[in-house]
């Protein structure tokens, strides 16, 4: 008899090229936990229906939780020949109670039992990634409180824009995470969704009873409709988006300290402990974490990509090519779970150097804008105080100085009557202490959002 | 004076290829409504916090109703020369006003005024899908209903898997396209958060009212940081991955209607107003409305991908590259939105060949797993009776005939004793009857979905 | 002493997470050959321009020998402690060597010497695809002589379109490999250049000969810019590129068989040994080999992405980005010739199942564009033509016939004088006889392809 | 009778929705003067093999002539219902000539005349690149002759690692754009392979001489099998590759030059004519041009994507969704010679910031590897001499000192006999002046470089 689950209607083996083309082992071993979870939930069923006596699910049971114990010791063996993780398990299974393991697959069709245990597992990790977040997000708390009151230059276009408090910009980052917490919180309501009992397809004329196997497993509801669940992955590519999301704000923010890392920016004090060196040159320390937690990306938008082009055009209901979906989500997921682990200690540890920064404030006009809004708040209409700042800004450009360096009557003749007023707004630090709108890097704004992410944070 | 928005400072006036290169007013210009309503809203406010007078309000917002009637009426000239359509309406105001037009752009930056205009835009786009969606799905189970009773193939793998209601068959598609609405509505949730008042990056040290314009424009809450929100494109990416999965779900459907609008399928009546013809072979009638609808995919997805690329590795706050997630967004829109206006009457009109379909229902061993189920239902251990299927399905190949055509001896073999009950499951309409499980193709249960979704669709 | 190569300026060890984060032994220790006989010929160049005796270089070539023969029989113990495989060998020479194994990586740096590597491993990797894409095609040309004569529906829009012979069908996928090849070879002759001699950046002051490197590792020219190498993966973009349109290829034929192998079209005779079948429907048989080399063309395509997405806004020159370049172009390689190797002996081993396409030959008017072009080869202007047969078609519709059943006087009526030539020409056998043109089905001009192909091909 | 090519065989009108779905003159109008080009070579065949007579073709390519000038004069009205520009032109054609124009598309079909006429749209557009590419060449070879002899820092990982010519820097980017020019050269053989004649998927029954229209169109050579012609978009895959990998290239110089264009950096002297400022921060002068540029990289690596999900899982021979292959070719082209015909001004009249890039040469060790090879050339071990470099370069980093300022004895330990001449290497001046290896950034070495380069440029 074929050690397959399907050998009866074959005349003749398969080709040896073919097992190794088609397994899945080498890759799904990985769900054996939630596989067996699922068929325990499975058997328990199926006694409380009549389709198995109680007796033996117990059986089952016991003999699942020893095959998962074997597995855990690394004393199961695996073989291409056996296909995939829940033929290993159901062959194990059968080796040690025979007729009784051979009814475990009641009701019960591969298709359903695979969505199963990978919307499992996808549970299981969406948990893990909300708990690495959650770390992350603390790391760049921890920070903005480490360096209350620092200023730094804020930038769009790369190029100096406005002061900014520094506890202000590590918020920022929180706030990018916090979205994608909730897009996976999302995610997870769709997940959780148990689709076991749509069989190959079409469902099953055996008295199944779903709704306890939902119960048993932590699900939300049960699938509505055994086609769809036989054709559908949508949970695996919105997870993906959402790992492709994360992992993208990762890359911006790695690309932003790669940038303040250099010798010219010279804003951050890297730990020894996250870089590394060159074999060639003595005197490289290079910002190797960041660099590649930017690089990762690509990976995690590659899976995402592969899982479109793969679920492209398929005809209801399942199609072998679904098989697919696993290496994409599980690469995605380590990839991710990998940056965040080290992204979180990598933020806790990094220092600003705040004398070098503080050093170069003066440069760049950052508080420009401020002057500009001390002539609107004086009545100048917005467009013609920009034209006049903007104006200037070139006479100093043009004179090598800063905006307090320009001679008062310059600003006599930009704000008659409120020339020294005006002149007495500008500074860095006077800009800082200008601020006021709600969401601004106003202190007192920022000490309220920092104080609202503590405890949200449990901190 | 120059026409932009920021002269002052510049020596010399812009290339005219930089110009051209840099412009957006050919693509953003679509944006004008939402520009004005946010900008009507945004004045509103300056007058309550006393940054304008009331009656400048007034002015403001009567001239910019004049200028969005003007473009209604294709009357406002275009020139790459004014960047953007920000710029185009802040010009038309203040040639309508003078300098109440200049106070318009107080505590407001281009930065935080697009992305405002493009959260309105997205908003009214994802209200306008989720009506599209749902004419789809009524589509769907207007067939669903048209079709009550008809039987088909089932397919996995393309192959003959076991006999399908056409109405349960229908309806896995409601549910594909119900997920992609409530992916919608949690990406609703999210665009719908107010970024105005961010100003450049930094916030404003004007006492502007951020949550009176969060009110006015319909708002659910207010950005809580301003660095993030002048770099955030998170809901861009959110959206076109959820229209890219509705592309995904709508590729796969046209797929399955192009394989079974062959020759040899002949499953389906296309009405000739939805196919086009050969410019050489007169005889042809192709299914160019789905097969466009599959195509399509790749463009929405493409988009994705486009701004996965984009945001990739950016710092923060604002950078110039992200001018180019309008095109993306609106692209993908189009496609989408395109598609499901027309999938929509496609579906409705299209009918099933039901003489064809229940001529073949008895090639491909439809009733093969009932039989399977009716022994596992006498007791046979599950593994045993697909055993003992698997050889019965090799005997009829070999004999090139049907499970029901085999000598009853066969099944009494296969089920000592019960070979004429067993036997007497046989058969496609059997198969059908046999069905109980929740969320299967059985007629019961089909008809309590069926019912259910009615309901929630108002039909 | 570090382990690593460049731990002089660093005060403290690596974090255990950072060493797991950035270690890239995992995958790259499948370059070792490759290392090794990159740094033989190395270490030659050295002894030969002074840098190292000639004993010095004899210990070191004979050295890396034996730490080759040690990977190959598994026995060399791999650590992420060290980081990659370039250390490791380079550590196990210096144990075996002492002072002269510190040597080794005089005027050189690992940014060229991994890039060298990796071209080597490339340049086989070119070659072995070329191998396997050669197999398909010979298993194409074989089908093409097996099935001659075969007459077999041609389609567009999967449509029946006009009669095709199998040998024109088979030999069109001929075609395809053909020019992925011609891509293949283009794209050797880019990844021929030799990197090594680049050093870190900026080349190297010591008196090195590359042009004397590139004799002994068989690279067609020498790298011209050291800032270009060391930051240059375009060879890998290419690469992966048309590995992706080799994967599309096979997608589109997996595509084609999957539905050829259905119930309804029954086409292909797929051996049992390339099929798989179903846990719980014992009847099936499935095309699981072609749904996942459709299917994988995912994987590869996604790959590229990653790619794009990894060197998208990289500086010059090296970023450690680029150690993610190394999983994508392994698994695009790996996936693309695993399809392969599997999908030559399935092309060669199926079957036509001729009795049934033929029996249905004369459904779906395969022979309208024939008549339409007899009609034009008696003066009918083509349009008239194609209008004129366009009406007998839906005539057949309405009276469910073919042409030929039509009576004569409807051809009298479109080609008067000339009525019954023109109803002679019906019929696909007649439609094949009728072809001339260079590249068509015609018999004469298959045949002279098929010539051609076994010469080229060498069967 | 329908306006359509295709009405005869249907019974009923398009639904309007399905005109405007399925058209494409609103994108494919672009490509008239190609169409009418291969029209009249298609015309002028027709009349040698006797399919017209030489006056009906002398007429048709004179009417094809007034066609393409009404065309020209923006005088063709373009309407949806008439499909696609090769239906306009054939329309035109026929109310100019009656039967005459009837017998143009006789053994033709739209799928070999679609694909012919982008065929030749993409050799001009191949040809056009090349020369954006030879102009942006030369802008870098300008700029490397311009700033002969200055010296700037090299870097990896964004650190400072060795001093490198900014000649042997501007080069770098010509090697990358000639890899893209050799890309185009090697896709245009494959482009330029004639379609034509390969009619809807099988040839055709007519007398036609495929070698006379390649030889009047230009092709190199014809194609071989028709139904490869039918379905084949390989070479459209291969030219948006190729744009992605040029866009890539740019978005690598566009980022590079934005971080250069920092305060912090400040290596460049942006012209005022290339960059923009900001609406509401007055002092901003913004690299938009290099952002965009670098944001534009996703638009054509998304174009790539969209075509690969496109061609994914196609059977033989055309199907519709090819005829969104045009968009993405049309605008990924668009995009790069947009971004290519801005570059190049911009790399010819940016200047290095000579002197700050000057006054902070001596930051960031560029000279430690120098040292460590004048310590190898005096026969320390390499790896020796790099941990002894390293731990002076950490010496240095305590005392907050350059190398050149370490005592004397420092020298004499790490090269005891040695250490003056070793102290002596210093300096980034004698660091350029000590590198002497084939392509590194030695004065000659880059001397040779660019006098090549100018002469291949035709400079």
């Amino acid at each position: 008899m074929s050690q397959k689950t399907w050998g009866g209607r074959f005349s003749g083996g398969t080709d040896s090229r073919v097992e190794q083309f088609t397994e899945s082992i080498s890759f799904d071993r990985r769900l054996y936990r939630h596989d067996i979870i699922g068929s325990q939930a499975h058997a328990r069923m199926l006694a409380e229906v009549g389709l198995l006596t109680p007796a033996e699910a117990d059986q089952i049971v016991s003999a699942l939780d020893e095959i998962g114990a074997q597995i855990d010791a690394g004393k199961m063996e695996f073989s291409v020949s056996l296909e995939d993780i829940h033929t290993h398990i159901e062959r194990a299974l059968i080796a040690k109670l025979g007729d009784t393991g051979r009814k475990l697959h009641t009701a019960r069709s591969r298709n359903d039992q695979v969505v199963t245990d990978l919307k499992l597992w996808t549970r299981d990790a969406i948990d893990e990634l909300d708990g690495l977040l959650t770390e992350l997000q603390r790391a760049f708390v921890h920070s903005a409180e480490r360096e209350w009151g620092v200023i730094i230059p804020g930038y769009t276009h790369l190029q100096r824009a406005q002061p900014v408090l520094a506890s202000h910009y590590f918020l920022a980052y929180v706030e990018k995470f916090q979205r994608d917490r909730e897009r996976l919180a999302d995610c997870r309501t769709r997940v959780n969704v148990l689709p076991l009992g749509a069989a190959a397809l079409a469902g099953t004329s055996l008295p199944i009873d779903r709704d306890s196997v939902r119960a048993k497993l932590g699900f939300e509801s049960v699938a509505r409709n055994s086609l769809d669940v036989s054709s559908d992955r949508d949970f695996a590519l919105e997870f993906v988006f959402v790992l492709s999301l994360v992992a993208t704000h990762l890359s911006g923010w790695a690309e932003e300290w790669v940038i303040w890392s250099t010798t010219e920016f010279n804003f951050l004090d890297l730990p020894d402990a996250f870089c590394t060196g060159s074999s060639i040159m003595p005197h490289k320390k290079n910002p190797d974490v960041l660099e590649l937690t930017r690089g990762k990306s690509g990976r995690v938008i590659g899976a995402l990509q592969q899982l479109f082009v793969l679920v492209k055009g398929l005809p209801l209901a399942y199609n072998r090519d679904l098989q697919e979906d696993k290496t994409a989500i599980f690469d995605a997921f380590d990839t991710v779970a990998g940056c965040l682990a080290v992204a979180a200690p990598l933020v806790q540890q990094t220092k600003l150097r705040r004398e070098v920064i503080a050093s170069r404030l003066d440069a760049g006009f950052l508080d420009a804008t401020t002057l500009m809004e001390a002539l609107i708040a004086r009545g100048v209409p917005m467009r013609s105080a920009h034209e006049a700042v903007g104006n200037l800004v070139r006479e100093c450009e043009q004179r090598k100085c800063r905006l307090a360096d320009l001679p008062d009557a310059q600003f006599d003749a930009t704000a008659p009557g409120h020339g020294a007023e005006v002149k007495a707004s500008l500074g860095v630090s006077n800009a800082i202490d200008a601020f006021t709108s709600y969401g601004s890097t106003a202190r007192t704004e920022v000490e309220k959002q920092l104080a609202g992410w503590k405890a949200r944070l449990g901190m």
